[in-house]
């Protein structure tokens, strides 16, 4: 049986990085649908960032997109954060927003844009200098959309070449954090399709270099615990990006689509005791089309925390001695056993050991800070991906 | 085998219809790169269509998507068009850009909202009568993206309602043309998800609503020519949105992704004698986000008319002797032979014998036509997705 | 709230069929691991079967497999099953296991293999009238492995010509259950693939036709629930196959994959009042390759309890009342809390009500079955997917 | 332009492995059909693959599979095959079809069967000492079908310490291809279920271990072009299993489902001058379930030297220059004149050149080889999956 107290104090230290880009706008091609009391400047996110810390207590920390969150003074902003009790977290470089970047950034055929966008990783490593930021998270939109648009291994040649700049101007502490997706916005061919690629450049760039796994960015059946597994055996798991999906990027809620799932990605990690020793940054990144941003980014970090919860009560004794006897029902029934504990009663508890309030949604509701940006947040210019 | 002046024939009467928004800017939710020389108006982008026509031969009409393609006076629009050389088409409904319509369109569990998107459907009929046009075209994006967020069963009751006003107020030989979509923007449930949803409602309706297949909406591994087929069998397939994909709904050029599932495809409309006398209205439904948008047109009707050619080539007197002798591989064969036949030669003389150039794309680079409209089109509101 | 009392009363009165095949050996192409213990004749599998209800309580029927199941006298199986406590269920049959059906069954290009396959039909219905089986379920392994290898269409004509004859023969209470599977054992094209293909076949047959549902035949990202909820309100759904998958038609343990999926499925059930009035047979269909079998049974069937005391736990007016009122993140809450419930006490509760064990795995161990079928059944041919 | 000598010449030069055991039966788990004619010892196989190889002139070696195609005496069967015509090819290990590996081979939580497992790979080495073979291919069907049932992280040590000893074991120029298959026989889990996963352990292995690319292995959408490519940067690719899928891994013959896929993959196998200098074996590895066995082979060899000779004909020098300009649809049509031209005749003309028929299947049609297979081999075991 797993010790409780233990169980607790895990639960207690776990952190959450939100992404000040789902408090703004966002939506589909289709149409972005703005909702009212959404921020207006990188200082009114992160005033909603730090209430969701506020009332959930493991969200600490807010990650920055440039430019959308591009200021005169980044230490200002700092300590503007520190102010409202949280930190700034992971620095989101934008390579793919530029009209220069209409067929790709650092892998364009053009080596101009290139050196655009290579300078801008740079940047970016400069803004880390002043914010304080460990992390330099890459998400490189460049791909291919028919057969024959552009060279494949050309485009790894220079994406091998951008990567090793960036790496090479980290100082201290910082790291790069290399995402992959498996398509959009490029329809043919991603150039950072898949962990494979992102763990071999990671691999000749060296030991700053890890893979971010974006949970809604894998081919249908791919089994995401797996390379969870993989990547924490091989030392080169460095994020999440969490949310969820039933088909594509759906940027759902984390823990919407498949709570199961969750689950199983967590118990990967508390199987490897990486819940907080590992520097594994847990982020979410999310688009709220429809539903308030707020209490959604809230519900995210309950449901990760919920699937913790019950990973870490998964009876490791028993399950590695069912493993061990190759008793495949019973130690599926010993991770089931987990799964199916109610765990809220348990995170209450967490929550009120913490002076916080046990329903992190409700007493939101009630604190009248939703009304209250509504009110506050008229006229400017809404935060959405395109500023 | 194969008549080959039948099958030039078939060739010379087989018609394409374009869609007025494809010659507009379109994107991803990440960025629109606009292009310069792209359509202001309905005006411009019927130029543009007419210009298609012009290059190719085959396709005639031009597809409307309203509110994108208003204008006050439609039987002038219709004129307008004429004078250029082409007729207006299908008419397509927009029941997803408006505020009202974040929780869906006629299955909103709002009645006023649902009063809106039903009246809209009415109003495009009205545009019909004007225009002249034969087929509505219904596209929802109506959907849940979250769990319980609606009820599934009311959502069709709701639909049936809408569709039932729709399709009372058809006159003539107007008819509903009701297209599906496996998901977006709807990331959990879509209301008319597979083409048996619509069917089903189809059947319901009467025999004035068919349903149209859009080649890119469909779960990965769906076998798309056996729904031609069966579709066929029912008297239910009337129509499709030729486009292609990889991966969701990459809205890619027709024929660029899977050429040999477009020719698949394209035997089945040969096999059961449906290129012309079927009534089916063959369309585009694409975005060129990435490439000069009237070529990638041209080339899409090019696409489609060589899977034509290939697909009117095949001996059917040997597939069928094969077929029922069960000579898998035999038949297989025959299917094949004329897959790999390289039908350009033969597409290059059924265009000379129409007094058209042999390479449609050759003709229009020479033509000047986009150094014109790039040099014309300057200031004014670019057409797009949003107007 | 829901009504505790009437929650238990539902959950007493689930009934839900086993599969006589999934008690013998099943595997791969690659291997089949034959297990100790596995029944040799019907008999011994009617045996195990009747085992699985004595512990659970909601299990009283057994489905048949002909051939599989073959006897000589049907009435006397039939009394046998009495004995044990248990009945008959669906006659399942197999046109997929004869040298004759390797271009398929009753579409077959060969008129006479169609003519053999049609009478096997036949012949099960002959047996439902001895066994007093009222449903008749049809799989039909049909398909192509190459594009061109038969005739889409034609096929089409010759299923709907067999099936008419099989409905044709049907009497009293008996009906059709259409099963239908994207893929395999045909590797282009299935002649049943999708729930609308058979859909419109049932629909043309008439009232005694219905959809069959395996939740493991759809392609990937297919919303289940949102086909048991269109047929539902169609009047068209007959059958559940329970099972789960992560990829294809993997037979895994209903619940044991997707567990919020089933949840999802079992609400629809619950929301629509069909969990036990309108006839629906909810069957599994399994394969047990690596696990001990009556267990793992046991197991799916506990899986589909807790799903459906989680659905029927549902606050159906919170969660209409929020529907009705657009509140995206207040509806997923309701639907959510039920799911997040631990309902493994409330199903102790109903089985100690019903004088069962409270816990059927743990009773099944310790009642010494499994070791005393090891110890009985020695020689003889198991049972197996080819007899 | 290309120049055709050069194409000639490369296309004569072409090298395909065949696979023994596709010349057996093989099926689903549904049903084996047999066929008559089918070989019953490795010695007939090998006189199959010969016929293939008379021919086609490109298929002059063997694939072996142990234990199917156990012999006592390698050197003398490496004679027989020298007699005639062809070699003995790559050694393929077999550790799923033993009753012990229920639960995996060398990844199986029981130490003794990982013994056994390893012992296994040993002796393939030892029979490649006889035989002369360079290539040891491993796939593991090794996986879960349960979440929990084995320790994902646990099962990655056992699968290096395994692979360490084989590789350890090689001599000479003897080299490890580690193949990855996303699912089946495992259905939850695989333990080298992606490109990444295999080569990861590759690296860490050395320059003698190199991924083995079965085109039938990967989730839908999957760019397996790209793979190709990125291996080839990494100088990591070491082989290929050619076939073709529509769903999972269907087994189909190569170039039937999609080839305009198979043409991408052997473009990127040109453009990187990969065909013969790199040393990849260009494996087939299929299931003729229900076609002729030879005369699918001797297809299959044809479509992969279709697609080579049309990737062998693409402008490089104008798909580069397209590519650099940024010309998309330039640069797609360069890619598709290749794609679109009939390189039938010009293979009739390599093969008459070489003093082949330039009709390989109704050479083979017209030899009476097949008549003869039927006629002699009667009685014994004829050669499948199972022996």
């Amino acid at each position: 049986m797993a010790d409780l107290n233990a169980v607790k104090q895990a639960l207690r230290e776990q952190r959450i990085e939100t992404p000040s880009w789902a408090f703004g706008n966002s939506g589909t091609r289709f149409k972005v649908f703005a909702q009212a009391g959404v921020p207006r400047t990188p200082e009114e996110k992160i005033a909603d960032a730090a209430t969701v810390h506020r009332f959930t207590g493991v969200a600490p920390s807010v990650a920055l997109h440039i430019p959308w969150d591009k200021v005169a003074d980044y230490s200002k902003l700092s300590a503007f954060a520190a102010e409202n009790g949280i930190q700034l977290g992971a620095i989101n470089t934008n390579v793919f927003q530029d009209d220069d970047y209409k067929l790709g950034s650092v892998t364009n055929p053009d080596p101009a844009v290139r050196r655009k966008a290579t300078d801008h990783l740079l940047e970016a490593v400069d803004i880390m200098d002043q914010t304080g930021s460990r992390d330099l998270k890459l998400w490189f939109s460049d791909g291919l959309n028919y057969p024959g648009q552009d060279d494949l291994r050309l485009r790894q040649d220079r994406l091998a070449a951008a990567l090793r700049e960036a790496y090479d101007r980290l100082s201290g502490d910082q790291r790069i954090l290399l995402e992959y997706k498996l398509f959009e916005p490029a329809f043919y061919a991603t150039d950072v399709p898949d962990w494979g690629t992102s763990y071999a450049h990671c691999v000749e760039l060296g030991p700053k270099a890890t893979v971010c796994i974006d949970t809604g960015h894998h081919a249908p059946g791919t089994n995401i615990e797996f390379i969870v597994a993989f990547l924490l055996r091989q030392g080169k798991l460095g994020a999440f990006d969490f949310n969820s999906r039933f088909y594509a990027d759906d940027d759902l809620m984390a823990g919407a689509a498949d709570p199961f799932q969750l689950f199983r990605i967590m118990y990967e990690i508390v199987r490897a005791d990486a819940l907080t020793a590992a520097g594994i940054n847990f982020m979410l990144d999310q688009c709220h089309n429809i539903e308030a941003k707020i209490p959604a980014i809230i519900r995210s970090v309950l449901n990760i925390q919920e699937a913790t919860a019950k990973a870490l009560l998964v009876d490791r004794d028993a399950l590695f001695a069912a493993q061990a006897a190759g008793d495949v029902l019973e130690a599926n029934s010993v991770l089931m056993d987990a799964y199916n504990t109610d765990v809220r009663p348990l995170l209450r508890e967490v929550r009120e050991d913490a002076g916080l309030d046990p329903d992190p949604i409700a007493a939101y509701k009630r604190s009248g800070y939703q009304k209250k940006i509504v009110a506050d947040r008229v006229g400017g210019q809404q935060a959405g991906w395109g500023a």
